[in-house]
């Protein structure tokens, strides 16, 4: 496949985790300053800047919001808990609503015990239950399939294949999936599965796999600094039909000791070269 | 499924990644004073004690060889280099012979560049080229898919599914798999895919996977301390008609701490209690 450079930064998007110490209306104000024209927000920083001050920004500023990070986390060990789950997703629909984005990001949970499958099958119970109120608002739910290295801690959803298959089975025009490419990189049939995401792909999220990794949840490196085919699995995402905006969403300590202007200077710079 | 227990030790091997600060004779040696009727060993520790000298431990105490760990480590980025990685393949091949066991374990090894799907063709390559010599020296090889989070630096092989397609591909008699649980548990597809792998399981490794990872080399877990369903796990691969060995491989440096008798005899207790 012939490489193909993105050209300009309309479709980059400054996913709030990569500049932990921002809230939502520094990490606003800076995409301003950047000219980044998209966000993916954080329930915490915006609870920090507050929700509707945080919705004024936004219409304000003009910049878009890409998704909210995060609903999902369904499986848990009592009806009880699982409800209140389930209460919390709805009430993470509603801040989407109101910040104006289209997307709600799921990182689906671990299992309270064991029984990874029972898990499983929470959070398509759970996914039952909130659709409808996903409709109502005019969100869609986007399923992030994590790392297997996450399976025991974040998320029983570990594989694009796996994400595609609850896609599918529920046949919901709100139901897709977000792409991330630190999380999926690894796997021998991810083309095909991308391709096979056609149509509901509802976010692509990019970082780098960095060699050694230094740290399972803070390694996540700056694009073009590991050894992930970026630009290969973009394209192909491209090819899949996708065209919305591109989530820079990197977890990474030594990043995030650096002052925000300077991470979103670097993140433009490297987003054309490697993406 | 039922859960049905082991009931004895005929089925235990020690692999001496469990305890490394034995070379070959003290490993042994342990297994001989716990009664532990397999092991499996590593190159470099059957070094340490010397090549004849461990063949000549292992007929005179009747302790029998699991594996020979390890082979593989394939692509590289030259030709000639990759002519050294299986030079070596076939001097593992000839050690496994002299050690008298049956299966060399296949680490396949990481790529050079970012180029993954190039790399696995070079895995493919190396086994086209070292299964004539497993052939003459009566050596099965089997290919150990590792977990995803090693995919950068250790195995471009990270499934089962992978794993199971490249034996289905050569269909060798002398080519297999080896299911780790540590790197497979994690996968919506494992049990599936340890019914495709029957009549190729040429080997089970256990250990556990702890909650939160204390490290991603070191932090694998004593059975019974984390969350994979490792009864659920073994039984399947009973169900797939294997009834060979079944490998303690735990790489975690507080273990390492342990005298190693004291790590035999948690090891045997737990393997009761939890395989």
């Amino acid at each position: 496949m012939q490489q193909h450079e993105l050209r300009d930064l309309t479709r980059l998007s400054l996913n709030q985790a990569t500049i932990d110490q921002w809230d939502a209306r520094a990490a606003i104000e800076g995409c301003q300053r950047a000219g980044i024209p998209w966000i993916g927000l954080w329930r915490d920083k915006v609870a920090r800047t507050g929700l509707s001050e945080t919705a004024r920004l936004v219409r304000e500023t003009g910049i878009q919001v890409s998704s909210l990070c995060r609903g999902g986390w369904f499986p848990a060990a009592t009806a009880t808990e699982r409800q209140t789950r389930i209460d919390d997703n709805k009430r993470a629909i509603e801040e989407a609503a109101e910040l104006q984005t289209k997307v709600l990001v799921l990182v689906c949970g671990p299992a309270p015990d064991r029984d990874i499958q029972a898990a499983r099958e929470m959070v398509e119970d759970a996914l039952t239950q909130i659709l409808p109120f996903a409709h109502q608002h005019g969100i869609s739910l986007g399923i992030e399939p994590l790392h297997p290295m996450y399976a025991a801690d974040r998320s029983v959803i570990t594989s694009l294949a796996e994400a595609n298959q609850i896609v599918e089975k529920f046949n919901d025009a709100h139901l897709g999936v977000v792409i991330d490419t630190f999380h999926v990189w690894w796997d021998v049939s991810v083309y095909e599965q991308i391709a096979r995401a056609s149509g509901h792909i509802l976010g692509f999220h990019i970082s780098d796999w960095l060699v050694p990794l230094p740290d399972v949840l803070l390694g996540r490196g700056m694009m073009g600094d590991g050894v992930i085919e970026l630009r290969k699995l973009r394209q192909a995402v491209d090819a899949a039909g996708y065209q919305g905006p591109i989530e820079v969403e990197i977890f990474n300590r030594a990043i995030w000791n650096l002052p925000g202007d300077d991470v979103l200077d670097i993140m433009k710079r490297r987003y054309l070269e490697h993406v």
